[in-house]
């Protein structure tokens, strides 16, 4: 592990994107939503992922000068295409549309075909928060989950992200994969080859089962529950309703038409839609009574549930978005710790690319 | 168990409905919510709780002639004041706003104060389908269950229900708590003295229990996940993101200031709103994109889910809301079968009021 500083890993990921092709203003909105995975301890989704982005270009998956458009729109909806382009600025740019007509109306729901993978749901979800709305994100994903008593891998981890301001508190901000455990945490195991708990996974043929590889050998991501009788067809409720909301609204490819988001997949010769999909929204407080109000009430509510009368004395109640934020505010003072596998990713895309890093 | 038509149960809930004040409208309305609970095998929320709307109603805690009212709109949205009225009858009337609002501008979204239980959440969901809208509901409801690490109750079993409509395919409807186990669950588990499985309950010193009487005795219910390393925390937000959307952006009671349900607890003396909370949603499809096309995709996606290769051959992947759409089918056609005690219960209603049963 060594520690990069946030300026240095941000540099490399705009000279990259641009490198390949990305105008600027793209290519700097890549690496903030990248960075702030990076800063918020969501190691799995920042610079890590450059290699992942670069293969699927190398691979004429991603289009790196994506002309952005409207598909169709009412003043509180539309669907955009995202032209094949990095779902990281496909993402902010709906996020944007959604933030201009909550202001015009009240609320704005943007969902988004042709695009690929968009980094952390919450990176979206927060753009909401400086206009005073309730921001939502939500993404479909490469097919790596079981639905409840199903063998065959339907749904991606699908994550949902709410940001909701706060008056003096910090933001309440959620950012939830709707299996019982992210991917990324998988990743962490099985780079460490120690085993999963129950709940998390089933092998080929079904069985629960501990082994962190056992989803790369046919095995999948069980839905949040675990099991049916701990809820997993809520969990798989869930992702299916991201998977609508992103997909089947936009004219994306849903459930196992997915693209997948490794490059040595390829995407299934016959789609029933185009790219991978996203939802976003945006609530304009005010819309619905003073944001001062709303904010004053928040803070009752964070307080409460922060001062929460506790099992142990070791573990508060926590407030969704408390310990990532937490976390970028160290990582901005003291760097960002990578592994040195990462390192290695960077370093070769660095001589592959004559980028400096 | 004794089968009782469902004309019979519905006339004597609209008959005792309005033997309280209700308008007909209102009774009619308030007894088709609480009947399609019946119908759609959701027998904790049916006439069962007929009882309980009646207490709080002796209680002064229910109006039964509510004057509800809009107190603030823009184009895609709204407060509703449901006057302290039924919830029953509420709910119905913040949809019909949220989906003349989607017809007008693509979505509409109602976050109602001021309101007491509104039934099943699916019900109002469903009624988006008919206008070809996705129809979102869910409410915050009395303090049964602790977020992850808390020894209080903090939040209620805070329902989402979603309706999606298909071509030939019938509509995905999903209507879930966001706790493990649904509280009607466990008041199963409770008649019949039998334990919870692990998972569902903790007692009321926050450690993991079967004993499903410990609800009652100052334990909890548990997020959807159960515990930590299950995922509770997502089952914790989930319940939040409900409790926020219902109560904190109407005026509502929020966590645990929600007032109970039942008429023998008394509301906290001292509310940080007013009533119980709930929030409706109805996205217009062709707002998006053409609604033939999507609703074409949803019979692909439905298809494709309801034939996955399955674990084993009894259970196949089951589609929201289609156990609960053939149960209906059963009970309109052989009646529904009522528990003695509940038979009881409304035959105690019938002589205390004067209601033919």
């Amino acid at each position: 592990m060594t520690k990069y500083s946030f300026d240095r890993l941000h540099q490399f990921a705009v000279n990259l994107f641009m490198k390949i092709g990305c105008p600027i203003e793209q290519a700097i909105e890549a690496a903030n939503v990248l960075l702030s995975a990076d800063l918020r301890g969501v190691d799995s989704h920042g610079v890590a992922r450059l290699v992942g982005y670069l293969r699927l270009y190398e691979k004429n998956r991603i289009n790196s000068k994506p002309q952005i458009s409207v598909v169709h729109e009412t003043p509180s909806t539309a669907v955009v295409d995202g032209d094949a382009g990095l779902g990281l600025v496909a993402g902010p740019y709906a996020m944007r549309l959604a933030i201009e007509k909550a202001k015009n109306v009240g609320t704005g729901w943007i969902s988004v075909k042709n695009s690929n993978h968009y980094g952390i749901a919450g990176y979206h979800a927060m753009m909401a928060l400086e206009a005073d709305c309730i921001g939502i994100s939500m993404t479909n994903a490469s097919p790596l989950v079981a639905p409840t008593y199903s063998k065959e891998r339907l749904l991606g981890t699908n994550p949902i992200a709410v940001a909701v301001p706060a008056e003096n508190e910090p933001p309440f901000v959620a950012d939830m994969a709707t299996t019982t455990a992210a991917n990324g945490k998988l990743e962490i195991l099985q780079r460490k080859n120690e085993s999963a708990p129950l709940g998390w996974l089933q092998d080929k043929e079904g069985q629960p089962t501990q082994a962190a590889q056992g989803i790369v050998e046919g095995g999948a991501l069980l839905p949040l529950g675990g099991d049916r009788e701990h809820g997993s067809h809520k969990g798989y409720i869930l992702g299916s309703i991201v998977d609508i909301l992103s997909a089947v609204l936009s004219g994306a490819n849903f459930g196992p038409w997915v693209p997948p988001f490794v490059s040595f997949l390829d995407p299934d010769p016959n789609p029933v839609g185009i790219g991978i999909g996203h939802f976003f929204g945006a609530l304009r407080i005010d819309a619905f009574r003073p944001a001062s109000e709303f904010k004053t009430h928040m803070d009752i509510w964070i307080k409460r549930f922060r001062n929460a009368t506790t099992i142990n004395e070791t573990n508060k109640v926590i407030i969704p978005g408390d310990p990532e934020r937490r976390m970028d505010q160290l990582r901005r003072k003291e760097g960002i710790p990578l592994l040195d596998t990462v390192v290695k990713d960077l370093q070769s895309l660095s001589e592959q690319y004559q980028v400096k890093f």
